[in-house]
This record gives structure tokens, C-alpha cells and sequence, in this order.
């Protein structure tokens, strides 16, 4: 697990016992993220796959749009800071960047209706599973119970596995590995640990993300907009049972 | 449960059976917070207390320090904005709103450490029937499992309990009902379902609240922090079991 948990000396306490024993925590980590010497946000992370973070927030940001656009990356992993130059001259307040409890505000009205080939389904069965392999998958989690994990997947099973303690940066992770490695993610899946958020529905809908499985709740404004924008929402993936929030006949049974 | 929830329509599938279901999600609420004319931040919330909600914001940023520094309040919820007018011109810069996959950056350099009295103190068994109680309190998350909650208590039992689909607003707003309200948060204990990060434990922290208790994982650098400020910090509360990572002493069994 590295360096995204951190040991500790705790004391675990039940009605009977205390005792003081060794625990590991999840690590938080401050990442500066400087575009074109312009710092634009600091984000609190996990501190691993900053390349990925920094890059997949500028995407989901609307601030690069391919590969072709960085010409630097430079991440001092001591110091917390990711520099990133592009090509051409950025526009950072097109990024209009606004907090809320747990993420960021942004405009829908830019985002269009997936356009997803029609064979991209799966099946009850098959949801069921990838849910179990991508629960699996999730090492930092069973240790310290503190982290989001997200997955880019086809119909066969995980293609990228991110983590993060922030359910935004563990997709963010996703897409800035899938820019830099030329990954397609377009009619393909995401699975992720956290709710669905409006936010977080417009971020995997930009990417043109048909299909998008979490393990906990969607918001009303999520399922609206999966409604509105042509994705396949899916929530309470756990065990067995399921709950299709919009678009089921992408999971024909 | 009013209007923090909407109904809809969804399918329910299991490996055996799609039934169409009636089913109850949680609302998302975008609330724009207006101080002295000046557009603050828009919050996505639940759409509850947003008065409490929009001062306890302005409160753990740092932008009011009491009642009196408010003039007047102007909730507006059908558009969704919240205007607060100050007493004096207050320096928007100061409370420095940086976004991170999950909240906020806040510099810890201004925060003192927890100056609390000595017999703030409580037995195990009185934090496991706080927690019970805590998610008894609990409807809105019972039926749409998409909200976080957050109590103040003191050691007799709750004071102040506040939901909301952020964990950050959910601790704003029990502390901006407690401002309005003039209920003393000093010396008191919060509750809270959610992860404590830095960023919860700073907001804890400045209230000068020595308790603070999880039933999710806290980061290293909030566990740090508890260790830096005099807070007791207490996760994983579960049925008859906990962990307490900082100032033990205060949790006398």
C-alpha cells in the first residue's frame, strides 16, 4: 500500500478492554495544482498517481481537452506541487471552479447526451460481478476504511483502478491515467465507491460514459441528469440486488 | 421527512427479478451564499436550514465571528440564495475558499488550541449510547442512504442534530443554528457519521470543541491536528467498539 496510509499507536476500546495497539490511517495530502504559473487550486488527496490527478482535474475542469494540449508535466511529490504548461494559452476562468460541501458547481448546460454505441449493455450478472471484483480490488480501503476507489471498465471486466480519499479524484485519477496512456474511455464504465452526485454524474458524462455503477446513493439531481443526458445510472450495487435509476435497457437481464 | 427527499420511480433488480419499485432518493439543492452583496460560493446542499447552513458557513470560515456581527438574513428558497448583510464590510479574502476533491483548504496556522475544561470528559459506554442514539436521529439517511449527519452533544445526550448530503454542511449547519439560537458550542462534543479530514477537524477545532466523535476513518493529518489542538478524537464507533487516536484521557472508561 505504500505511501497512501500512515501507522500510528491507537487505543481500541470495547466495554471491557482497552488496549493500545498499532493502527494504519489513510494519509491527506495538500496537491497544488499550477497551470501555466497560475495557481489554480490545492487539492487534498491521497498522494499517489499525481500525474493522473492533476491532469484528470484539468480535464474534468474543461481546461485541456487531449494529450496534445500539455507540452509539461513536472510533480514534486516533496514539495506538493503539480506544474502543468500547455500548448497553447488556457482561459483559467472558463474552469469556474466553486466549492460545495463535497465537490464543485458546474454548468450543465455545456455537457451533451452521451452518444454511446447501442451494444454497450451488460447484463444483471455482470454488474454484480465487476461490483465484486472492484470491492475487492480495494486494498487501501480494507485497511483503513478511508478512501474512495473508482474503475474505468469494459463489459469483460476493470481496465483502471484509482483511489483516493476524495470520491472526485479517485474518477479524476481514472481519466488523467486514460488521457496520458491514449485509454479510451468512451463506451466504456465506470464504477465507484461514492455517491452520485450532480457533479459527479457530469464529470463521467463528459467523458461520454454510457454506463456509470456506484455502490451507494445517487442524489435527485444525479438521476436527473442521467435522465436528461442519456446515461445508464445504477446505485445499491450490494451483493446480489441492484437499483436502476435510469436507462435500464442497457442492462438487459 | 419534507423536502430533504423525492420520489421515483426505478427498477429493482436481483439475480432473479426486475419489479419496478417506488423508491426515495435524497434532493441536491444548489444554495448561493451572498454576503454583502458579493457571490460567496454556492453550496450544494439538502434543502433544510439552509439559514443555519448559510451562517455556519460564513462562521467556520471565518467571514462572522458572532450574532451581532449580522445585520440581516434573507433566505430566498425557491431561487436558491441565502443574502446575508454584516453589521461592518467584512474582507471576502479572508475566508480563502479553495476547493478539494472534498471541501476546503484552511490554513491551520490560525487556529488555537482546544481550551477546554478539565471535566469534559465521558466514559466508553456513554459514547456508545451517544452513537446509538445518533443514528437512531437518523431518518433522512435511513431511507435514501445519501446523507451524512452531525449532532452537538454534551454528555447527558444530544442538543443539536442537523442532516445534510454534505459533511461539511452538516456540521455548519448544527453550528450556525447554535449561533442564532445562542447555544454555548464550547466545552461540548460533536458527532459525526462522516470521515474526518483535516479540514472537519479544523472546523471542530475553532469552535473550541474538545470531542470530537466519528463513526467513519479519520486521515492522518486530522489525527495529527487532533494531537496538535488538545482534541480528543474518537472513529469508528461501532456497536461496542471505537478507536481513540488523540488525547485518550478525556474518554475515561
Amino acid at each position: 500500500m505504500g505511501n497512501e496510509t500512515a501507522k500510528l499507536s491507537i487505543l481500541r476500546v470495547t466495554e471491557q478492554l482497552k488496549s493500545e495497539v498499532e493502527d494504519i490511517v489513510v494519509r491527506e495530502f495538500p496537491l497544488t495544482i499550477v497551470l501555466n504559473d497560475h495557481e489554480l487550486v490545492t487539492l487534498l488527496c491521497s498522494p499517489t498517481s499525481l500525474e493522473y490527478l492533476a491532469v484528470g482535474f484539468l480535464l474534468s475542469e474543461g481546461l485541456i481537452e487531449s494529450k496534445d494540449d500539455i507540452k509539461a508535466i513536472l510533480v514534486d511529490d516533496q514539495r506538493g506541487v503539480a506544474r502543468i504548461e500547455t500548448e497553447k494559452a488556457v482561459d483559467v476562468s472558463l474552469g469556474r471552479v466553486l466549492t460545495s460541501g463535497g465537490g464543485r458547481v458546474v454548468a450543465s448546460s455545456s455537457v451533451h447526451k452521451v452518444s454511446a454505441a447501442p451494444q454497450t449493455r451488460l447484463s444483471a450478472s455482470r454488474v454484480f460481478s465487476l461490483m465484486d471484483d472492484f470491492v475487492q480490488r480495494s486494498k487501501v480501503f480494507k485497511a483503513t476504511g478511508g478512501v474512495h476507489s473508482a474503475a474505468l471498465c469494459d463489459t469483460n471486466g476493470i481496465l483502471v483502478f484509482g483511489e483516493d480519499i476524495g470520491r472526485h479524484n479517485a474518477i479524476d485519477k481514472i481519466f488523467g491515467e486514460c488521457l496520458l496512456k491514449d485509454i479510451a474511455t468512451d463506451n466504456r464504465l465506470i464504477i465507484t465507491s461514492g455517491r452520485v452526485s450532480s457533479e459527479i454524474l457530469l464529470k463521467v458524462a463528459k467523458r461520454n460514459i454510457p454506463i456509470l455503477i456506484s455502490k451507494s446513493a445517487p442524489t435527485d439531481l444525479g438521476v436527473k441528469l442521467a435522465n436528461d443526458l442519456g446515461v445508464t445510472l445504477v446505485g445499491f450495487v450490494r451483493g446480489k440486488r441492484m437499483n436502476v435509476y435510469t436507462n435500464s435497457w442497457r442492462v438487459a437481464q
